[in-house]
């Protein structure tokens, strides 16, 4: 690992500051564990509170920012998307799915509590991210708490996260097709959740439809981006470094974009995607240069 | 089982009716089984349409029509509440949970498909209701569509259905409270959706704050009443006839409602409940009388 550079530093602690506002927020929003179901609220808080360099909620503070939007609908709304992505992580660690006991350094749900209560702990933060949304204190305005919902919900369901998690699990794809499944596969679970990150920030800071459409663009490669880099991190990675199992592609004979671009074809397409994603920002100016670290934190990661 | 009265016929016709109706929105508004992805469309089919006799659905559909309600805002609010329902059956039968095979006759999501599948399909239902409720097609007004996702949120999820599973996993009650954590985790996890359900006729119908007051009362005291008479089935039903697998919790050794108040006991209470939910209805006149054949319908049932 090379030196830092101060502005990627600076990146990273600001970035960190940002996870813990949102998971401040997320503590407080889910319910005490108390009662006799209380090991469902620790279970949840184990899931949603671990960890995690909350990169979507971030991407919606940002976007917002650029729009002057009020910081506490920003949060709120953040942290529902941040419930949805972490509902769908203790469910994807379960046995019957990919079967990890360790995510962010810390054993999966399952593995601190139980399989019974890691469905259910992931069922109740998605139906959490859903009250955060239509909560009045998100946003004062109806119409745009349930365009939230709308778009956070058509992002993670069977066209968004959740097909993509289907996909994933299908024994193999044919060889011929494989790119274009891999990619749409990754467009959905991996990808919708970054569009919304942004959408939800456009959302709630009145973006023009121009904008829209460019932060689509930007959240499309980015998201893709994010993924290849993730696939790469899989093959050169270490176990202690990017805080769960590596080499779990090759060793599961799963498809991956390293495998089927190769090392170099996969890192040339990380380069390329990164560029496309500056790219359309540049409707934004100066306002964007925190996204455009973004981009470049997104590439430079190690875990 | 004895003659039917033509009455009590004629309200199981108009039951299976409404049933259909909920089963044909229900099966528009799940995605079309297209792409490598189809596999999870199949089995959110399975789970949510596959009967059934959509009595929650039923009682915000007559709620509403008390009051005059829009049919497509009823037909809709209930469809998403039945998926909520099917996501939490699909998920309550998977192996770490009940460990079921039989639902309705048929053979549980995670037996005709996969556990995987059946994970993903529950997930993605969920989220589907929450789609729904959001689609200015359910109600044009967009603080009403806020107020039935912010009910269906609370009544399922770690305060509400989800919260009473989490208690039906533990491995037994205390003795000494044993009652009163069984009418709790019931309350929670059966109870919670009735209440809901009558709360979206009232929402969707302008109730007044007498009346929701009034079907909340109805609503837990049909619940509870409907619960201890699914305890009696366990107990005195025919699996061919119930649907699904009958001396299930005295197998597992679990608690019941008859096992705590004993055959009679849990007879005469749940003929105690319907009287006071019958009670309850006493305000809206004559135009409950499909709501009291409802509470006749649950004493009377045999699966």
């Amino acid at each position: 690992m090379s030196d830092k550079s101060d502005s990627s530093a600076s990146f990273e602690n600001y970035l960190a500051e940002c996870a813990d506002k949102i998971t401040v927020v997320i503590d407080q929003l889910i319910a005490p564990a108390v009662g006799p179901e209380a090991q469902l609220m620790r279970a949840m808080r184990h899931g949603a509170l671990a960890g995690g360099k909350r990169l979507r909620p971030f991407i919606t503070i940002e976007v917002g920012r650029m729009f002057d939007a009020p910081e506490k609908s920003l949060l709120r709304a953040a942290s529902a998307l941040e419930c949805v992505h972490a509902y769908s992580l203790i469910h994807d660690d379960l046995p019957c799915m990919d079967d990890d006991d360790l995510r962010r350094g810390q054993p999966t749900v399952h593995i601190a509590f139980d399989e019974a209560t890691a469905v259910l702990a992931g069922d109740a933060l998605q139906t959490l991210a859903f009250e955060i949304l239509a909560n009045p204190e998100t946003h004062g305005d109806a119409t745009v708490r349930c365009k939230l919902i709308e778009v956070l919900a058509s992002s993670s369901g069977s066209r968004g996260m959740v097909g993509g998690q289907m996909i994933d699990m299908a024994p193999s794809f044919d060889d011929e097709n494989a790119l274009s499944i891999l990619t749409r596969m990754q467009r959905m679970k991996t990808g919708a959740l970054f569009a919304c990150a942004a959408e939800f920030g456009a959302i709630i800071g009145g973006a023009n439809e121009q904008e829209h459409h460019a932060l689509a663009g930007f959240t499309h490669d980015l998201g893709l981006a994010f993924q290849i880099k993730d696939d790469l991190l899989d093959v050169q990675g270490d176990e202690s470094v990017v805080g769960k199992a590596v080499s779990k592609d090759k060793d599961a004979g799963k498809q991956n974009f390293v495998s089927l671009l190769g090392e170099e074809g996969a890192v040339s397409r990380v380069n390329m995607l990164a560029d496309q994603a500056k790219q359309h920002l540049s409707v934004f100016g100066g306002r964007a240069s925190t996204l455009l670290n973004t981009v470049n934190f997104v590439l430079d990661r190690h875990h």
